[in-house]
């Protein structure tokens, strides 16, 4: 930052893996502290950390209390902030560390996969004033129940937005192990560039169709209160990329990221007899089993009587899908169930593809051209995403990547 | 216990050690559940946890802020709370977990070993009444800056006495790796017996003299708020041994028990000159470097004019005391300041001492017998130690051991 700020610094797991590592957060804050911002740091658990304490509860108890895992796996990010604040202050740098409750930070009481409802920042702030650092475990809060809840997995991105917005922060920093937003999964397209400025609404595209930089619900709230993030790098000394309101981008790509998500799978019901009603009954079954559907389709077969009905179910949810269909098989009349999940999701996302028409046509044709079969399309007002056969994973996001005038030079 | 009670149930790192323990716990808590009894919990951290965290602390920071160490390793016994609710749940026990904050256990703000001022337990007795079980984690307690404190090593047994107290329970049962307190160490004397009454006055005297069964402090709790203590196996079912009053004990042996300690080192000054405060110099000295002296004597030597004054002192800051006292050399005109660490300090203790005269003398001529030459002795009320060379420690405990007639048949 330039001048004088209020900064939100969030360490991701990675980033605090060892000692060593936490003690290079430390002389990363220790550096935004010298410049003369106030600064607030979140921290997820050591990596590993959480897969270890969630492997514990795993081994207790198959139907948990979700109270209790919130009281085991909270203690992760208590033991960083701990740690972290140490490092610091062995740097010289006044710091302390704030548990959830301790803030607070208040959620409601739905365990496990809590919601923040209202941050206290008050005392941090004050701290600000003399010059402390305010080291806060992320991933956690107090329930109304005043016990400890945890936000889900993935949960400190959104601890670190929320208190970001609740200090009027000037910046949130989301320092993790790449170095920023890509137009495409640089190990796959290898001419992928970072970009410099995205929009709330393409990260936001990008995070739910696979791109796993940032968390949907911490854009979400970024989005919603116009915090404006950053993310970058913990490792290397560089610019990341700044995610930011439209009006703060002077020119749009078309399209600014390829993605792909291999978590889909495909199902078919082959045949179905063309009756009103049938779908309503498929995808209410398949609610009721708490499957949740994403992209339909429905092709009108050759003798117009009856239909092919095709959609995706996320990948480890598909032999549920399968077994709650097929017990409805009768009555939905249709000729086969099949699954694949020999499926990959790729899509285009830019805010430029509002004002550009033409821009699916030149997806279908690229993919076309390459002999690409799509299965299934979906569309939104900045996304375009299309099934795959997954073999065909790399060379789409290639394809691609370069039809749209990604490539770097 | 026979009818319905109240009872605290305290396990320590070993009993917690893995999940597999962890459900043999709650398969005991179950028990006394079922038996109608109302049950709080204290756990401490699965074994192994604590140095874990300790060694994290270490290494990020030499000279650690006391409140952030609180914050890293009180998390060990929050991990263990949790997961041991889950454990009772399974079995289809009620319980919830409770950290130190949440019930609260007030302490004072000396972190890192915090003394308890006040536990409200209202609610875990409410609780009680819907026949829910209290898992509260030990070793931990919330100051009076809002911040988490923890009681320093062992505090577990602490926090159980001090529950127990404020739950006015009927009983705190210690459930540890040995059986019960033994009249002296089994692994050295093989003819030990298991006690099966000792009172708080000798547990006290044989927990300060190297007795690891019970912590001193929780002790002291015990007897000063008239907590009945077992201390019984984890892994046996087994009585074990009952800490009570003197007047539930209806016949003292004159000696219960002989303990050793390995922790001490002996330092002489020799050929003293015979001259006014010059043991104030001395033990001033070391007391403002804090060393602690345990025994001491002074011998005339033989022209009377100079004297050699020995003491003991923990055997870790027997360097540390050297060096301070060598600056002393000039102004206390000595021939030579000489430490020893191959020392060991063998005990008896039994309140039937008071009663009965002539009990040193037994154990001096017991000694004397077998060549064995005291160095140091140092008494009270209902104890009688001496300092020997350590090479005679399983000889001396044997034989005082068949010397007041301990030997199990």
């Amino acid at each position: 930052m330039a001048s004088m700020a209020r900064l939100v610094m969030k360490f991701g797991g990675t980033s605090v893996g060892s000692i060593e590592r936490i003690r290079n957060v430390a002389k990363k804050v220790k550096r935004e502290v010298d410049a003369g911002n106030e600064v607030a740091v979140m921290v997820s658990a050591m990596s590993g950390e959480t897969n270890r304490l969630i492997d514990l509860v795993s081994q207790t108890s198959t139907m948990h209390d979700a109270r209790e895992y919130d009281v085991v796996v909270s203690s992760g990010e208590q033991v960083t902030s701990g740690l972290l604040a140490m490092a610091l202050q062995e740097l010289g740098v006044s710091a302390r560390s704030w548990l959830g409750w301790q803030i607070p930070i208040k959620t409601n009481a739905v365990h496990g996969s809590a919601r923040i409802e209202d941050i206290h920042c008050d005392e941090i702030i004050n701290r600000f004033e003399e010059g402390q650092v305010a080291i806060c475990a992320g991933f956690q809060g107090i329930g109304s129940d005043d016990r400890i809840t945890t936000l889900g997995r993935g949960g400190t991105d959104t601890s670190a937005v929320a208190l970001a917005a609740a200090l009027k922060a000037d910046q949130c920093d989301i320092y993790t192990d790449v170095d920023g937003v890509y137009t495409a999964d640089p190990r796959i397209a290898t001419k992928a560039a970072k970009l410099d400025k995205i929009t709330y609404e393409e990260m936001l595209e990008l995070a739910s169709l696979g791109a796993k930089v940032l968390q949907t619900r911490s854009v979400e709230m970024a989005m919603k209160h116009r915090v404006k993030l950053q993310v970058l790098s913990s490792f290397e000394d560089l610019p990341g990329t700044l995610v930011v309101d439209e009006e703060d981008i002077v020119e749009h790509q078309v399209v600014s990221g390829v993605t792909y998500t291999r978590d889909e799978a495909k199902v078919t019901l082959q045949q179905v007899a063309d009756k009103p009603g049938v779908a309503a009954l498929v995808f209410g079954t398949l609610a009721d089993a708490h499957v949740n559907v994403d992209m339909i389709v429905q092709n009108v077969s050759e003798d117009g009587k009856a239909t092919d009905l095709t959609f995706t179910v996320g990948r480890k949810e598909m032999d549920l899908a399968l077994s709650v269909l097929e017990k409805l098989k009768s009555e939905v009349d249709c000729k086969a169930i099949v699954g694949d999940p020999n499926v990959v999701k790729v899509s285009i996302v830019g805010m430029g593809m509002r004002s550009h028409a033409g821009v699916a046509q030149t997806m279908f044709a690229a993919l076309a051209e390459k002999g690409i079969n799509i299965q299934v399309i979906s569309t939104s007002e900045i996304k375009v995403s299309v099934l795959l056969a997954e073999e065909y994973t790399e060379l789409a996001v290639r394809t691609l990547h370069t039809a749209f005038d990604l490539d770097a030079e």
